[in-house]
């Protein structure tokens, strides 16, 4: 049985008739991050994300750097699964122990619940606010061409296990800038899954990220860029639409962003410069 | 100009070269909920999410449902924006201001950040925990067909004014049980399109969430299906495939959960007697 998928009886309807037939549904259980550290006198529980099971501790790792809460691999102690649990929620609960020098702010992680008496948030002050703490990619001269973006969402198809059995899982993988596979992660939550990646290419080396394309199998929001400008990932390859907030935020990292990409055709949103084009005609 | 969309200037790659061309981008940009009550000190924000603006006071409301702040429009005294806010972020903060006879628990609103010496979450007891506050569907009669099913997606796509001009945006709509199309909304999360419509049917007509079939855009995940049934909504259809835990938790409601919906077939995961099938065959 793989991993991540749930079987299920369905009943399939069309014009001939109506069969019952099992069927495969990609597995979603909750996740629950708690931090261990010398500065916490309990665990502090994180979040709870509802994701596929399977990688959760690359998910940790990826999930803790977009946050902020850690730079680097160096940052973690130890990841470990909660075992005081019944069995049903086996491996839903990672504990994640940080080393005695990353910095805890707690107030910074309470973003989903303040009581306040100020006003004012806009999609500026949000790029303000995320760029201010990250690089930007302007020094980053990875280049890539045409014939290599248009094959990436070909080379991804025969590693998408449980899309491939369930048609429902977003994917996300790292290249080279020759096209070569280095890794791709699945989830039904797909910022799960390119916290996976992320925390993945953490552990195995994290100079790899400056170095690569990411492919995400969807759209392209706000939140995705933002996981990948704090990554460091100079070029950004969406099957589906960008938006407005993505764009502003992958121009203002100078990060490339492609969306739409398809066999013979994809468009570049911001950071032209690293797509090889011989000439750029204008249309109004 | 339409609302929701947003100009840049994209470069679209193929075979044949790199054009330069005007393009239209769905906007996304954060929204803040404050809820107002006698019972509080100060407004307490509830919640930041990336939406695309537009039937802003629909999505307050049916995120105040979904989460069980209120339930019904009678408990809400006054949607608005906020005022005190700079020019960009104008529009950016609703709040809501509850009617006295609300009781605030301010504790459970802040599941995302609480401080635990207890472990232990899965998929079923989040399914207890939820299906413990909300009414089944068990008792609900409403039936539809094969053709009006089928017929959905092709009637909703008309009123997808966003996605026929971006191509990046998620829409849901409410259907009569004969197939007509009630009311239908898009934003760039699928989880907003979904308040935004029961959020609109609240403030018009609370019953016909109970007499209506739910149609979404994506994949239909285990947050979906919670927020279709604490709005009572009896048949629930997807364009995607459903999770594991949308299905769990749509059969534990007796709710009827269609996925895959194409022109001619769909499958039924759930709740499958109140959709009129002559025979069911039997495929192992």
């Amino acid at each position: 049985m793989l991993l991540g998928v749930t079987t299920h009886n369905k009943i399939k309807v069309d014009k001939e008739g109506a069969v019952a037939t099992p069927d495969l549904l990609v597995t979603e259980e909750p996740m629950e991050i708690q931090l261990l550290h010398p500065g916490l006198s309990e665990p502090l529980s994180l979040n709870v994300t509802m994701r596929t099971p399977g990688n959760d501790f690359e998910l940790t790792t990826g999930f803790l750097l977009a946050e902020g809460i850690i730079n680097g691999i160096g940052d973690l102690e130890h990841l470990f699964h909660c075992e005081q649990v019944d069995v049903a929620a086996k491996g839903n609960v990672v504990k994640a122990k940080l080393k005695p020098h990353v910095k805890i702010d707690t107030d910074k992680y309470a973003r989903n619940f303040t009581t306040t008496a100020s006003c004012g948030i806009c999609g500026k002050q949000r790029l303000d606010q995320i760029t201010s703490s990250i690089d930007s990619l302007h020094g980053n001269r990875l280049t890539t061409n045409f014939e290599i973006v248009s094959n990436l969402p070909k080379s991804l198809i025969p590693h998408q296990n449980i899309f491939n059995h369930t048609g429902g899982i977003h994917a996300s993988a790292l290249f080279s800038s020759t096209g070569e596979l280095l890794l791709s992660r699945e989830d039904v939550g797909r910022h799960n899954a390119l916290d996976k990646v992320i925390g993945a290419c953490l552990a195995m080396d994290a100079s790899l990220l400056h170095q690569s394309i990411l492919l995400v199998s969807g759209r392209v929001g706000f939140e995705l860029v933002q996981k990948a400008a704090v990554a460091g990932i100079p070029i950004m390859v969406g099957v589906g639409a960008p938006s407005s907030l993505a764009v502003q935020l992958a121009a203002k990292m100078d990060m490339t962003l492609i969306g739409f990409a398809r066999k013979y055709s994809f468009n570049i949103y911001t950071g032209a410069k690293r797509i090889l084009i011989k000439r750029i005609e204008e249309r109004k």
